[in-house]
């Protein structure tokens, strides 16, 4: 059973600022807690019913285990739908940023993404096209959020994602910048290279002014209905199949 | 200002069980109600606060208009994060679903989506690439849950979609049957011809043995990376993003 005390550390991780002043987040579900398991990132405590314990495996004896009930992990479950498992994961040193990482590669930049779904979402999407950087605006909705590491599906631990003065990094990228804009070239006639940095907006207000600016291929998904936009994440994902697709030819 | 009688009805349209009883549904936000009002789906009432009120132009006089507080406003929504003007709209009667529809277009088939923004978000894409009908198994989530509505960003009303026995539909229908599937052709390799219908299955469980069956032309997004699935209104959007690229060609 979990002490009024344990229940209420869990759940101040729910809020950014508790988060960074213990270095710590969370994870819910089996098969996320298990990509953290498998990946750098270092697991400080599980809490676990009696269902999943079998299939957490042999664990470090550095982890704190605890089995507790169903209502304890209830109790502190950031979710709507609580699992069966919620670690308390390390959040690591911030990587120093290398615009060298870029050369050879396609990342993605988020220009103020607010929605942790989306930012989960778009993880797990980049996870699936093998594209590694994610470079986001100082704006954009924190990766430790419980909702963007549930959106991840357990992708997080294999994306490198950076927060940074995104105006800055693109000033400096040495790769070709492309833009998801309304008035751009198609993106089924764009002829994506091997390299580049694809800018994605906000959801509601787009790319910043100073960051379009720096755009030197503005592309369009075109528009078949009637629509007024589509959702960042979807945008993203289209953007990644048509440059994977690219590389296929 | 509200009564409380009035607070606990709007309240009770977040449930399902109520919204069939007053064949009654929420829809929140300015850009929402707008494309409602645009369409034919007759509204019933209005609540919206001073802000808001210019915006809403001339409306029928048979819509019941009632100016509240933002704190009303607050307490009626279904959403986290309230909207300036909640109107409630009548449910429509069900079309009747005439196979005939679906020749000489793309459908989506959805079977047994489960997320309401899942679902709202694939309505809203629909609608970006011009797909007008969308066939629901019964047990996908209904169309007129709040989060479903507010995730279709105002795209709802120009999209056909029906629930029904999605087996029997695939059975009867005379357009190719295409399915999102981890074991089929690679879809940049898929010529999609003019008209078809693309299965997409629940979020955990994919889709049904029986509906698998049915599928003529099973299609993969292929894998670049390593996680494990994409969202299935990722898949979603890369499918509607293919069909229309062929039709470009």
């Amino acid at each position: 059973m979990l002490s009024k005390s344990q229940i209420s550390f869990v759940k101040s991780l729910h809020q950014k600022k508790f988060r960074t002043e213990h270095s710590l987040f969370i994870v819910e579900g089996l098969k996320s807690v298990q990509e953290f398991l498998h990946s750098d990132y270092i697991i400080d405590t599980i809490y676990y019913n009696e269902i999943v314990m079998p299939k957490l495996g042999n664990l470090s004896q550095k982890i704190k285990m605890q089995q507790i009930s169903s209502a304890d992990l209830d109790r502190i479950s950031a979710l709507t739908t609580p699992q069966q498992v919620l670690a308390l994961v390390k959040i690591p040193q911030i990587n120093s940023f290398n615009l060298q990482q870029l050369a050879g590669n396609f990342s993605l930049a988020l220009d103020g993404i607010q929605d942790p779904g989306n930012l989960g979402t778009i993880i797990r999407t980049a996870d699936w096209f093998g594209i590694k950087n994610i470079i986001c605006s100082v704006d954009t909705v924190e990766i430790y959020n419980p909702k963007v590491v549930q959106a991840s599906m357990g992708s997080l631990p294999r994306i490198n994602v950076v927060y940074g003065d995104l105006n800055s990094i693109l000033k400096k990228c040495l790769v070709p910048v492309y833009g998801a804009l309304l008035d751009g070239k198609s993106i089924y006639n764009t002829n994506f290279g091997t390299e580049g940095i694809v800018v994605l907006g906000n959801e509601g207000k787009g790319i910043r002014t100073e960051n379009i600016d720096l755009i030197q291929m503005p592309v369009t998904i075109p528009l078949f209905g009637k629509a007024e936009s589509l959702n960042v994440a979807i945008s993203a994902a289209i953007f990644c199949s048509e440059i994977k697709r690219n590389f296929l030819k």
